[in-house]
């Protein structure tokens, strides 16, 4: 974790910085300020983050002189114990506060109980003081909300336990919860300072939901990494099998999991993080986030398949316009089915569903026009389509169905419904 | 309200930018990004702005299509008829949503039920759409949270319609709610785009209220503007008398009053503004508010008469230290008290207060260092205190008392309790 230069004693904290210009007309009627603000975020790929030989964490905390940690309760089951003997181990004061984080907690009442735990007495958090992060996406979205708001920003190190968490919603810089009317819909962009990714901690996840995560890592390769696409399609189901090589002992297989890892981070962060404070709709990540935003609570799809589905149509949709030739197309679908996603469910069929979709998307994607990503001139690429109109949908979606009716299941994937229970 | 520029036709918003760049070691374990966001605020005064023949307003709204608005409930009582009729004069759609303002509404549930308005189906306000907010700075402080928060960012324009509002939470970046121990301990950094001030507005305000929110004027002047002291001095009593020229027809009192809003519009956007995200400590807007945090509840003051006593004292510590002389610390409390405005209140005789308060301050500035601002080398000017050792302020307080013990009152100000009622 690298802290920015400052030129004096008054920087509020190490991570940020900040600056403006004043300007005001010649009537002393009216002034206008240009302002800036800056920020540092690192990413790291750790090995076994809590072994107390591994100095990452300490090496934050020891100077700090305390941790305080926002911990999600399944991970706290599974691996609290060794969190709790990591900073015992290197004599660093701990206070841990553990939540529930299901996605029905997603909610300003979640963040705002974690603030005050921040702010109470006794605990409370100073504004440049780093706070400790660790869990699922839930868990990530709504801790990064409450770090957002806490002194109106206060910095925080994510450790992301789950794929999802660890390589998207971990290091992302859109914390949020859920609004009344759309999933997400309040938030605020607060990266974490320092984000340790630690394949170690997905050997306790669920075998469905290690294969749904993994949905954005095909996204990724996709449209940005088709080196990382060639690793996924060579060795994405030993990885599946041996939960990114935690179990067994295949050195080989372990490099590999790494690499894709730190891929995966690579291209999420050479745009996400280029675009920290998502100033631009040309988002490659948004690839799968289109249509599925409607069509995946109306399925009750787990979001990994309901995103596949959409990369899957969406490659077809792009060989209609050029953008993609058959072969690419078809090298997509037979990674999703390799790796046990969907790349197809009835509910596309819907047409006035996907054009509901696109008129919400349009307007989210600040109105202009609906910049959906599709893979062009080959897998690994992307540009985005200004618009899609009724005809082309209406095309796209029977050329899809066609393609994908010789499938088992009709083109879907393994334990591809929510069953929240499942997670609990 | 001038947009940014922007290279192409991916912008997020009209009025926010940003950038950033990758860096990764060699060994594909770490990555670094720096980033950068970018915002432009404008702040204007205007004539009547509900005036239908003044053009601010329909400016900005007849482009959008619309306007939706959060106001605050008593100015809605007041003024919302003209705020309607601008609208329907201008043929422009209007939504209002109007809300309690009190202080104990500075909640998180007050931003959600304004961000449920906002995000509602029907209304649905876009990510770029500018929201308008109008009202004092409790309706001014949560409704620019609710738009930070909606679509993790929303744009919105501030009609501040107290002097507090107009002058220093309007247009002010920090919009908050206050926590469970720490007033305006959650919020965000989120300026409005654009800030009309119309003081015009300020005719419907209670005196006590008035003479309040001119504290902040008077600690512009003290620590950034001796012109601005200096017009306050001549002219502060008939500014209060007459309800910033709004009663009464004098033209050159009228003049006035707009030079003396803007001055202090300035003064505060040439150090808030252009430290934006509150990275930097060193703000002479801070003046007033180091102690006061803890003796204002604790005395039950209004915000400005607490400010008002802050500052004298620390004008009377500014003389133990060298900064000022007992002129200057005189003249201060002169116009202080010419306006009605507590200089004294044995609260601040408490030592063990007011070190209770140097600890929170200190934790909340960033941990380094207390940065009392004092004015230095005369009025209008000022610097920045690192520490108050428990002697110096000892001394100076008991300095102090001794300096007020022969004013009316023992220095108190007019109407200085609080007494919610009357703002109901
Ligand atoms: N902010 C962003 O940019 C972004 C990006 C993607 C997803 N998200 C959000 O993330 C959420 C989904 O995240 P998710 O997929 O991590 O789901 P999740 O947070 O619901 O986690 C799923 C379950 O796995 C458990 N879990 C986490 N780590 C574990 C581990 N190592 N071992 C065993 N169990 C573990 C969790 O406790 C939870 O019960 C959604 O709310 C989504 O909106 C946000
Ligand atoms: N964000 C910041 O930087 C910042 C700066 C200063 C103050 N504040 C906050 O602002 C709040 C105080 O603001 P305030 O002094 O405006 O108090 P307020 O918002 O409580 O307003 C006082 C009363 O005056 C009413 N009112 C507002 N405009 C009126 C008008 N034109 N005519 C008649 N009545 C009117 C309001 O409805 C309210 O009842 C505090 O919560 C304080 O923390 C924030």
């Amino acid at each position: 974790m690298t802290a920015l230069r400052h030129a004096d004693g008054y920087a509020t904290s190490a991570h940020y910085d900040g600056s403006g210009r004043i300007r005001h007309d010649a009537g002393g009627r009216s002034l206008t300020v240009d302002a800036t603000f800056s920020l540092r975020a690192e990413v790291r790929l750790v090995d076994r983050v809590f072994d107390p030989a591994t100095p990452d964490l300490a090496e934050v905390y020891a100077p700090a002189g305390r941790c305080v940690a926002l911990v999600d309760a399944t991970v706290d089951r599974l691996h609290g114990d060794a969190l709790r003997a990591y900073f015992a181990e290197h004599g660093i004061p701990l206070a841990v506060e553990v939540f529930r984080a299901l996605e029905e907690d997603k909610t300003l009442d979640t963040v705002c109980r974690m603030a005050a735990f921040l702010g109470s007495d006794g605990c409370d958090v100073a504004r440049g003081e780093p706070v400790l992060v660790v869990g699922g996406g839930v868990l990530t979205d709504t801790a990064g909300l409450a770090c957002a708001l806490l002194n109106r920003r206060t910095p925080y190190v994510m450790i992301g336990t789950s794929i999802v968490s660890a390589i998207d919603a971990g290091p992302s810089p859109r914390t949020c919860v859920n609004g009344t009317l759309m999933k997400n819909a309040l938030g605020a962009y607060h990266p974490p300072v320092l984000t340790l990714v630690d394949r170690a901690l997905f050997r306790t996840l669920a075998p469905e939901h290690l294969r749904h995560g993994v949905a954005e890592i095909v996204k990724m390769a996709a449209v940005d990494d088709e080196v990382l696409f060639g690793l996924l399609q060579r060795h994405g189901r030993a990885l599946l099998a041996t939960r990114f090589a935690t179990t067994g002992d295949d050195p080989e297989l372990a490099a590999v999991a790494d690499e894709v890892l730190f891929r995966s981070l690579y291209a999420y962060m050479r745009h996400e993080g280029t675009n920290m404070f998502e100033t631009r709709q040309d988002r490659p990540h948004a690839y799968g986030h289109t249509w599925s935003t409607k069509f995946e609570p109306v399925a009750g799809l787990l979001h990994g398949h309901a995103v596949a589905v959409e990369m899957a149509f969406t490659a077809t949709l792009a060989t209609l316009v050029g953008w993609l030739d058959e072969d690419g197309r078809d090298a997509l679908l037979a990674l999703c089915r390799d790796l046990g996603l969907a790349v197809h469910h009835p509910v596309i069929e819907d047409l006035a569903l996907m054009r509901a979709a696109q008129e919400t998307v349009r307007r989210k994607r600040g109105g202009s026009a609906l910049w959906v990503v599709a893979p062009r001139d080959g897998l690994g690429r992307c540009d985005y389509l200004a618009e899609v109109e009724d005809s082309l949908l209406a095309e796209a979606v029977g050329r899809h169905r066609a393609r994908c009716s010789g499938f088992p299941g009709g083109g879907g994937g393994s334990d591809m419904y929510l069953r929240d229970a499942r997670w609990a």
